[in-house]
C-alpha cells in the first residue's frame, strides 16, 4: 500500500535528502512539498541534482490538503518547527526533524534554545526519535522528534556501555569531527569553501552546543543519575560525516563485548572488529553506522570511535526509519543504499 | 527472476561501484568476486564501505565456477582484460570496462594502446557499449565493451548533433574536466590529495588521451567522413564526475532541438532548458547525464555542456544497464539512485 | 625610504591578500585600513590569519588622514570604487583593484556594468595594469586600473601571440577553471562548500563575462582590428588559482618561440618547456604565472595554457608590483615569496 | 654574512618546504642539494613550485662538498637519517628533521621505532629542537633533532601548564586532527585523493603512534614524574595543518594566564583571548602557532586548542628557526611570513 507524504522545509538539506531516500523507496509516494520562501518554485529550480524527478512544485504549508497526507516530514528551523507543527491536523503522523520535540522538559528547551516552547502539550506526546532505542514507543507514536545528528552519533557510541554499567560516568570526552551539511544551507560567512575548505577549527567549545541537551537528558535517564559529558564538536573540510571519538574509562574488551551484543540484530548499526576504526568515508551517502573500540596503552582506558553521514542516519536517513516503524512498513524499507564511496 | 553476476577486477573502483549498484538491484545477486592481487580477502577488508552486504570473498577469476554465472562483469585493466576474456566460456555473456574492446579495428587499437590486439576474434562480436545508441545491438550481445568515461561524456553532448548535421565538423573543441577516481585506485604521486587537491592542471594535451579512438570511431562513423576532434581533459580536486564543454560551429537553437529530440525519451539523459548549465554536483553517485546548451554572443558559435559521474553513467552504471538489457530485465533496473548531493 | 600605504576595502580578500604581501615588504608600511562596514574592529577580528602583524584597527575611508599617505590601495566593488576615488585628494597614487578604470571606453563600462560610470574624467589618465605591457605607463601613473584576474591570465597567454602574428584571430576559444577566491568573500549559496566542494560547473557562459570587456579591449587594440574571443569560466573546487586553456589555430612552435622571446626578462612570467603543461598547484600563493604550450594532433592547432594565483599575480600581487613601479621600488619587492605547496 | 646550505632528502615535502623557506631568507644561501632516489634531476622536475629559483641540481649526498657547507638540514626517514649523519664530517651544525635524534634514551628509541639506534654516541650530543624551550641549548648544538609535528603541536599546548603545576597529570587527553603532508609524499593507498577527500578517520588508536615517545620524555621530564597522555591522532582532508585539542583538569584562567605568560615575548606563540579558539586555517603556510583556551561548563575542566602548520612550524620552520639560532642569525629571519590565506 502507498503510503502518501508530505515535507514541508523541502528546500534544506535535510529536505532534499529525505526525497532523495524516498525517490528508490517501494512504498512512500511524495503528494505534497513546502517551503514557505521558496513556494512557486519547482524542486528542479531549488535542487537540480532531483530533476528526475516527478515532484510536486513547491507551495506554502499552509496551502497543502492534508487529508490526502498519512505522514508528514517537517525539517523546519527550530521554533519555527514547533509553531508550524501546533496547526497541524490531529490526524496526521509527524516526523520532526528540527530540535524542537527532542527535550522532554520545557525548561531544557527553554535553557538551550532561548526561548519558551510555544507548544508544551505536544511535547508531552512526543517520542524521542533515536530509533534503536525507542523502537516500540515510536511505531505508535503520532510525533517523533528526531534526534541531533551529533547527539544521534555520541549516544550510539555509548548508550550500550552507559547500561552495561562498564564504563565511568563522571569523565566520558565526547571529541566530534563534522562535516559542514549539518550546519544547513545557510549563508554564514564560515560555510564558505575559501573559508572553510583546507582547515579546521573547534567551535561552541566549553559545553555550549546545544546537542549538550539531548546527552543529558538521554544518558542520565538511561543512568539513573545525572551525567554530563564534555562535548566538543569540529568543522571539517567535508560535507558529509560526523566521527565521534568518544574517551571513556573502562576495560576494552567489556566495552567491545557491550557494544556487539547491544547492536547484534541491528541492520544499520555495525560493531567493526576489535581494534578497527571506522571512517566517514565508508558510510557516505548511507543509513550505516560503524563503530569501532580500542583499548589505550594506558590500562582501563578505551576509545570508541563511530562514524555515520549526519544527513542520512543523523537526520533524513533516521527520519525516513522512523516513518516506516510508524506506517507498518519493514523498518529498513528504501534505506539500504550502500554508501556511495569514493 | 535471479540472474546470477560474477564480478571480476572487484578490487578497483568501478568493482566497488558495481557492488554499490548490484546492493539495491532488484534481480541480480552477486555469487562470484576476484581479485587476483587481493584473493583470500573479504570485500569488508578491501572496501569497507561494503561491509553491510553478504559479499563472497574474493577469488582469483581462476577459481570461479562459471556454470552457476549468468553474467560476468570484466574491471580488469586494459591488456589483462583482453587476455582473461578470452579464456572465459563462450556461454557467458561478459559486460567488459576496460579499453580492450571498444576499438572495432585492431590496428586502431595497437595505435593508441602501445600493445597488438591478443583477442581479434573477440573483437568482431563485441558491441560498443554506448546503450542509448546501441541498444538493440546490446540486447543480443554477448560481448560488450563499455565505453571511455571521457569519450561518454563527449558524446552524449555531440552524437545528435553530428547525426542531425547541425554544427560544423571540423572545429570541435571538447574541452574536459575530470574527477580522480577516473585514474582507479592505482599509486601515482599526482593523485596524492597532497598534490591534487586545491589545484587543478591539464593532461594528456594535444591529443594523446587513448579516448581520443572513440571519438574518432564513432564520429567518423556517424559523419560518414573522418571526423578529428580537440580534445583536453584536465585533472580536478574531486573524486567523481565529468564536466565536458563542447565548443562548436552551429546555431544554438538547432543544436538545443537536436539533443532535445534525440534524448526526449532516454530515462537519463537529461536536457536542461535552454541557456542553463548542468554540474557534476547534481549527477553524483548516480546514472544521470545533465546537457546544457547555450548560443555565444558570437554568432553560429554554440556551447554544450555536458554532466555525469565517471564511475557511474560513465562506466559501471553504464555496464548494469547494459546488463539489464542483455539479460532482458527493465533496462533501469538498480539505476534509479538519485544523486547524492551536497 | 618607508612608502606610506593606505587601503581601502581592507576586509575582503583581495584586502587581506594585499597585507599579507605587505608583510614582508621591505619598504611598504601601512599606515590605515579602512573598510566602512566593519570599521572599528581590528584586523585580528576580521582575518585571524593577520592578527601578529601590528596593524591599525579599521576605519571608514572618510577618516583616513590622506596627507601622511603615498600611495592608497583600493579594493573596493566596482561601482562603489570610482565614487570613492573621484573623492580621493589629488595628490595621492591609487592602485584600483576593481573593475572600474579599466575600460577605456566609459560606453564599454556602461555595456558591461550595466550603470554609467561616475568618475569619467578620472577614467581618461587611469592606466590599464597589467604590468608586463604597461610598465613605462604604469611608472609615471597617479592611477591604476588592476586587471580582471581571469583577464589576467587570458592576457598572459596570448598577447604576446597576437603581437608576433603567429595565430589566426577568428577563432580564439578560452576555457577557463577558476578557485572561488575570485568570487570574494560574498554570502552566496553557490560559494558555500557544501554546494561547491567535490564538483564543477560553467558560468556565465555564451559570452556574457565582463572580463570580456578587457579581452575585447586589449585584444583589438594589439591586434589594430576588432578580436573577439569565446571566453568560459568555469567554477572549481579550489579556493586560489586560475587555470586557462587557450585553443588557437598556429604553429606550436612558433607559439612557444613569440611566448619564450616576449617574456625572456620577466621576473614572474615562465615559459615551461615546449610539451609541459603548468599546474594552479604550483603557483599558489605567489606572484609567478606558469605558461606552456603544445602542438594538437591537428596540423595547425595548438593549446595553451597559463595558470596562475587569482589572488596573487591575479589581483594583490600585481597591484604591489604597480605600486613598486609608482613608488620608484624595485618592481619585484615583497613579491618574490615561493608558492605554497603543497 | 651568507650562510651556506646544504639540504639531504630534497625531495620530499619537507625538503621543498626549506627550499620555500629560504628563498627568502636574508642570509641563507643553498649550496647544495641531495636526494639520492632522484639525483641528477632538477628541483624544477622534482617540485615545479620551486622552478622560479636558482638552485643547484640533485646529487646523491655522498656527492656533497661539505667543506664549503656550514649547516646541513637532514630531511631524511627515520633509521636512513642517522646512517647518515653519522657519516658527515663533524665540523658541521646538522639540523635533523627526521625521528632519530628526538629521543635521548637509546632504549626508547628501540621501542618506539622498531630497531636498535645506529648512532648512539651522536645521540649523546643532539638537543631536542623545541626551539622556545631549548633555545640555550640550541644556541650550542652541533645537532639539533627536529620535533615530531604532533609532538610540537601537544607541547605547545601543554608544556606551560605542566610546568606551571596548573593541570592534573593523570588524565591528560590529546586529541589530534592532522593535515595529510604530515604523511610525506609516500605512495599509499590512504593518502590518495579518492580515499582521503571528504572524509575523516582516527589511526595509530589506543596509544601507538610515535609521538608519544617525546610527549612521555618531555611531559616527565618538565614534571619530575612519570606522565602519560592519551593521544589520538585523525588524518583530515586537508593538507597542511594540525590541530590538537587537549582536554584538561584545571581552571581556565589559570590556563589561559600560564600559557600568556608563558608565551608573553614568543614571535610565533600567539595565545588568543580567552574564550577564542584558533583555526588552522589562519595559520597555514606559516610559522605561527595559535592557542586557544575555553573553560568547560563542567567545573574544573578545561580545553586547550592549538593549531599550527605541520610543514612549516610543525618542521621545516622549526628547523629554519633553530639554525638560525645554531648560526647567530636573528631567530625570526626568513619566518615571518603571513599565513595564507584563503
Amino acid at each position: 500500500m502507498t503510503q502518501r507524504i508530505a515535507i514541508i522545509g523541502a528546500s534544506g538539506y535535510t529536505g532534499a535528502e529525505l526525497i532523495r531516500l524516498i525517490a528508490t523507496h517501494p512504498s512512500f509516494e511524495i503528494k505534497a512539498l513546502a517551503a514557505n520562501s521558496k513556494a512557486g518554485q519547482t524542486m528542479a529550480q531549488v535542487f537540480p541534482h532531483l530533476r528526475h524527478l516527478d515532484l510536486p512544485a513547491l507551495v506554502t504549508w499552509e496551502e497543502i490538503d492534508f487529508d490526502g497526507i498519512d505522514l508528514c516530514f517537517c525539517a523546519l528551523p527550530h521554533k519555527t518547527s514547533q509553531e508550524v507543527i501546533s496547526k497541524l491536523p490531529g490526524h496526521l503522523k509527524i516526523v520532526d526533524l528540527s530540535a524542537d520535540f527532542r527535550l522532554r522538559d520545557p525548561a531544557d528547551y527553554g535553557k538551550w534554545y532561548g526561548n519558551p516552547h510555544a507548544a508544551e502539550e505536544m511535547q508531552k506526546e512526543a517520542v524521542y526519535g533515536l530509533t534503536e532505542f525507542y523502537r516500540d514507543d515510536i511505531r505508535g507514536a503520532r510525533l517523533v522528534a528526531g534526534t541531533g545528528c551529533n547527539a544521534a552519533t555520541g549516544q550510539f557510541a555509548l548508550r550500550p556501555l552507559i547500561s552495561a554499567g562498564v564504563i565511568g560516568l563522571d569523565d566520558i570526552i565526547l571529541d566530534l569531527k563534522c562535516g559542514v551539511s549539518g550546519a544547513g544551507r545557510s549563508l554564514k560567512e564560515n560555510l564558505l569553501h575559501a573559508e572553510l575548505s583546507e582547515g579546521t577549527n573547534a567551535y561552541a567549545v566549553g559545553g555550549t552546543h546545544r546537542h549538550l541537551g539531548e546527552f543529558d537528558q538521554e544518558f542520565s535517564k538511561l543512568a539513573g543519575r545525572d551525567v554530563r559529558v564534555q562535548f566538543t564538536p569540529h568543522l571539517l573540510p567535508m560535507n558529509r560525516g560526523i566521527l565521534a571519538t568518544a574517551y571513556v574509562s573502562g576495560e576494552a574488551d567489556a566495552v567491545h563485548d557491550a557494544l556487539t551484543r547491544a547492536y547484534a540484530d541491528e541492520p544499520f548499526l555495525e560493531v567493526l572488529p576489535m581494534g578497527e576504526t571506522p571512517s566517514t568515508h565508508h558510510v557516505r551517502g548511507s543509513n550505516f553506522c560503524h563503530i569501532g573500540v580500542t583499548g589505550d596503552r594506558i590500562p582501563g582506558r578505551a576509545i570508541v570511535v563511530a562514524a555515520l553521514d549526519n544527513l542520512t542516519k543523523g537526520s533524513s536517513g533516521q527520519a525516513v526509519q522512523n516513518a516506516n516503524l510508524m506506517l507498518g512498513v519493514d523498518e529498513t524499507a528504501g534505506l539500504m543504499l550502500a554508501p556511495c564511496f569514493p
